[in-house]
C-alpha cells in the first residue's frame, strides 16, 4: 500500500503535465521531466508487435529540450494550432526501488477541431516511471501509448 | 498544501453539480451556489480576446433562480431535450482568504444525440471560487470556459 | 462520512474492473464479482420506462462465468475485435448495511474504430452494490445504464 501523500504527489505531477500541454506551455511540459527524463509517444499497434517505431522519441532530457525549441520556435506559425484538453485516470502504481514508482494511467485527450467542435484526439495509456525523491515528483520516463491508430489531425504537441 | 478534508469537500461540490445537471435537476443545480453566487458560461475565444460576450451570464443568485424557472417552466416542452454526462478533473486549487478557494478543473460533457449516439457536447475548464465556510461547500462564482466554439446543438442546460 | 480507506478500496475495485475490460482479460473481469455477484447492462430508456429488457443480464455468478466462456471461446474469431478505454468518476456512495455500499458513478468508454479513430462507444452511469468485507472489494451487483441508445458498433465485451 502506497501512502496517500506519495499518491497525491504522483497525481499532482500528472495534472501539472496535463495543464502544461492544455495551456501550450512547452517549457512547463519539459519541467515535468527529471534530469535523466525520457519521453516516448508510440502507437499500441507497434508496442503489441514489438516494433520500435515511435511517433515521438525523446530519449534524453536534451531531446526533450529540443522539442520545446522545435514547437515554440522552429515550427511556430507553420502549423494549424489546436487546443487540447487532457483527462488522466491512474489505474496502477507499483514501487520500483527507493522513491521510484511505475504508474499506469488511462488518458483521453479532447481537442477542438477547426470547425469548432470538440472530439477525441487520442485515447490510450501512460506507462510512467516517476521519481518522488526531492521536491516535486518528476518523470524519469513517460510513455504515451495511443490506442488511436489514425489521429484526426497530425500531432504537433506531445500527448 | 490544502488539507485532504477541504479538498474532499470541494470535489464533492463538483460532483453534486455534475449530478444535478446530468439528472436535469435544475433546483439542485441552483443549490450549489451560495447567496452571492454567480454563474458564467463563456467561449474561450471571447475570454482570450477579453470580450465580455457570454453564452450564459447569471451575475446574481436571483438570475440563477430565474434560469431554473426559464428552463423548467418557460422553455419546458419547447426544446428537444438531451441527456448529458459530466466529467470533471481538478487541476489546481489555491486559497483566496479564509474558507475561499480558487479552483480550476478540466471538464468534458458527453451527450446523447437524437440519433442515439454519444458524442462530446463541450470540453473546457471551470474557473471557480468555492466557499467552504459553513455546511456544504458552495460556489461563490463558477465560470465555465468552453474550448468548443460551435456546439453540436444549442445549449439549454448550464454546463 | 465514509472513511477514506474504504473509499480507496471501492475506487480501486472500479479501476481493476476498467483495466480488466481494457486489456480484454475477461477472467479478471469475472473476478471483480463476489460469489453472489450479478451484472446487468441496460439502456436508460428501458430503466426510465421500467422495462426489464437488458443488453446483458447475468443474474448469477454462474452466468458471469458463462459470459467469459462465450466471449473468449465460443465467439472468439467470429467478431471484429475492438479496444476500449474506460473512465469512471464516483458520484455518490451510501452505506447499505455492514460492509456493503451503494455506489453511483459516471462512466465514459472510448474505443478505437476500424478506421483507427477514437470515439465514444458508450456513456452512462454505474449503479453498483459493493462488498468491502473480506480481502479486496467486490461487486455484489453491477448495473451499467447506458445513455447511448444506438451504440456505434455491437457490444461484445461487458461495459
Amino acid at each position: 500500500m502506497i501512502d496517500p501523500d506519495t499518491l497525491a504527489r504522483i497525481d499532482s505531477l500528472q495534472l501539472r503535465y496535463a495543464r502544461a500541454l492544455d495551456t501550450r506551455n512547452l517549457a512547463a511540459w519539459a519541467e515535468c521531466f527529471g534530469e535523466a527524463g525520457r519521453y516516448i509517444c508510440i502507437a499500441r499497434e507497434n508496442v503489441d508487435q514489438d516494433l520500435p517505431l515511435a511517433i515521438m522519441m525523446d530519449d534524453s532530457r536534451a531531446r526533450i529540450t529540443d522539442r520545446v525549441t522545435y514547437v515554440t520556435e522552429v515550427w511556430a506559425g507553420t502549423f494549424e494550432d489546436y487546443q487540447t484538453r487532457h483527462f488522466v485516470q491512474r489505474i496502477d502504481c507499483v514501487p520500483r526501488g527507493t522513491d521510484v514508482f511505475a504508474v499506469e494511467s488511462n488518458f483521453l485527450v479532447a481537442y477542438t477541431t477547426t470547425r469548432g467542435r470538440s472530439e477525441i484526439l487520442v485515447a490510450g495509456t501512460y506507462e510512467d516511471e516517476i521519481e518522488t525523491g526531492r521536491g516535486e515528483a518528476r518523470f524519469r520516463a513517460k510513455k504515451a501509448i495511443l490506442d488511436t491508430v489514425t489521429t484526426p489531425r497530425y500531432l504537433v504537441y506531445p500527448v
